[in-house]
């Protein structure tokens, strides 16, 4: 079959010919179309442990089985305990071949029907996305109707679902961004108000506009993560799934428990956490926004528009 | 009547005369023995907010009503939300007065019947500490039988607290201190293992010889805070309910996530808290364990020894 192939760290993976072997217990996916996830430029970039060469890369993807179209979940061996994954999680595109190509072979148990409202496009940026999100919202933060969140770093993929899946539940949205149109597309969508981040003192600016804020969802940790302490009403929770500006610095632990405030990790989402998103994304008719549609060969000009962080939701893959 | 008196901040109290109005809507508690808490210092230093002078110091208290032995609630107002205390949420002892003297109006709804199994010095010992620790460990870290914790500082009124209530609970405990002697001590008391948290790398020690925890209950904080991230098991739990050592740093967001780390800021209790706090105090004959007992007049030596942080246990005070 043809497929994107990383053949070592720090080079640009390549379409090409690949013999990806047959697999006993697992049913072979015809794929239709796929999605990007950072998570792919991580590992094009070495920085996730036990890499092997060559690898099919992706963790989102589409196909057919037995005539139906299917959606894949890549998070698969979550384990028994809900809290947390096992050892043996593992999340399509590495260690196991994954979604960037002709065909996959996985458990039978990780394939669900394909969303009826979706188009194949929108389907293939569902998934990692989608579950990374509804965990951090409903299995971790536990979100309420009415109450405020601000989602920062509006614009990539989770933080789209993010919204989105709390606009459908009936909570009062706040996003941030470096940039103005990124704000400007998310209120068009139905954020209420959202706030440049590179402003001096934006979060006073926005506890000012907001009245302080319930929830917070955010993947850039970094220095001034302290600021979002100060945010937050009594009872807050900030749920953290990334941690793109580095180690939180200066935390006042005052703050911390005179606020009653929690903070929580949370990464990926079990097997529960998927086909809840499911149900849920049905129940809403949640689409996915998509940035862009590229056909497959050109992944790499794909992966630079990650890079630069110029997206405003998924970028999509369309196989041959 | 005679009470612990202070006139303004920097100044050590006074065992003086003080002329307690009374108050409507309020019932009249004669005190038999009170216990101190770190609270009580930090309000002499002026680290307090509020502050208004003269005021009746002290939070914890026992005494008679109606010729019944009655425990009172020092943390009133809490409000409608468990989440976190309400805006009026107030601790006896500031802005009202308090526990320190011959008697004390409180509301009726704040007071309990002693429990049974202790004395008059032992319930004294137990509101304020014992409430903290029932909320940081039951409503907050959920503490689940066969669980390990570590409970940091230990020999603080707080955390021995933690520690007998997660030994009755059937935990594991561990405990850390700069003091061998009080390490051993706890484990006198049913703790399995404890550490000297001023030795090097203690914390991969510890990680070692308990096989990971699950529980961490810590009011220190500050720069070494990061290592609970490191110690804690997948799905792992960090109370924090002080902040001795100062601001948290380097806290890494890539742990918190992929461990699925939860961070709960706690402090004082609902009236639900204190009321299931007896409860379980009631149920396991749980017995406050005192450091030592000093005459009222004698409060300037009791407040030296919990400067020096030298306790292992409450330390109470006896009424003339």
């Amino acid at each position: 079959m043809k497929a994107i192939i990383l053949k070592q760290a720090y080079t640009p993976p390549s379409y090409e010919e690949f013999v990806l072997k047959k697999e006993e217990n697992k049913v072979k996916i015809k794929l239709i179309a796929s999605a990007l996830n950072h998570r792919d430029l991580w590992i094009i970039k070495g920085q996730y442990a036990g890499i092997k060469y060559p690898i099919v890369l992706g963790s989102d993807g589409i196909g057919t089985y037995r005539g139906e179209k299917v959606i894949i979940n890549p998070g698969q061996n979550w384990g028994f305990n809900e809290n947390v994954q096992s050892k043996n999680f593992k999340i399509l595109g590495l260690p196991d071949n994954g979604t960037f190509g002709d065909f996959i072979y996985t458990e039978s148990k990780y394939i669900h029907p394909k969303p009826e409202h979706l188009t194949d496009f929108e389907a293939a940026a569902l998934p990692l996305g989608g579950l990374t999100a509804y965990r951090a919202l409903f299995s971790r933060a536990k979100i309420q109707k009415k109450e405020k969140i601000l989602i920062s770093g509006i614009g990539g993929g989770v933080a789209l679902f993010a919204m989105q899946f709390a606009l459908a539940t009936g909570l009062e949205v706040y996003v941030s961004s470096s940039s103005n149109k990124k704000i400007e597309k998310a209120i068009s969508l139905g954020a209420k108000d959202g706030i440049n981040y590179t402003r001096e003192n934006w979060h006073k600016d926005l506890l000012n506009r907001s009245g302080g804020i319930d929830i917070i969802v955010d993947s850039a940790a970094g220095t001034t993560f302290n600021n979002y302490l100060k945010l937050i009403n009594p009872g807050g929770r900030i749920v953290i799934y990334g941690g793109t500006q580095g180690n939180i610095q200066n935390l006042s632990p005052q703050i911390l428990f005179w606020k009653q405030a929690t903070l929580l990790g949370s990464t990926m989402g079990s097997e529960k956490d998927f086909i809840e998103m499911l149900r849920f994304v049905n129940k809403y008719k949640i689409k996915p926004i998509l940035d862009s549609l590229y056909n497959i060969e050109d992944i790499n000009i794909a992966l630079k528009k990650m890079e630069e962080g110029k997206q405003f939701g998924k970028i999509v893959l369309k196989n041959n």
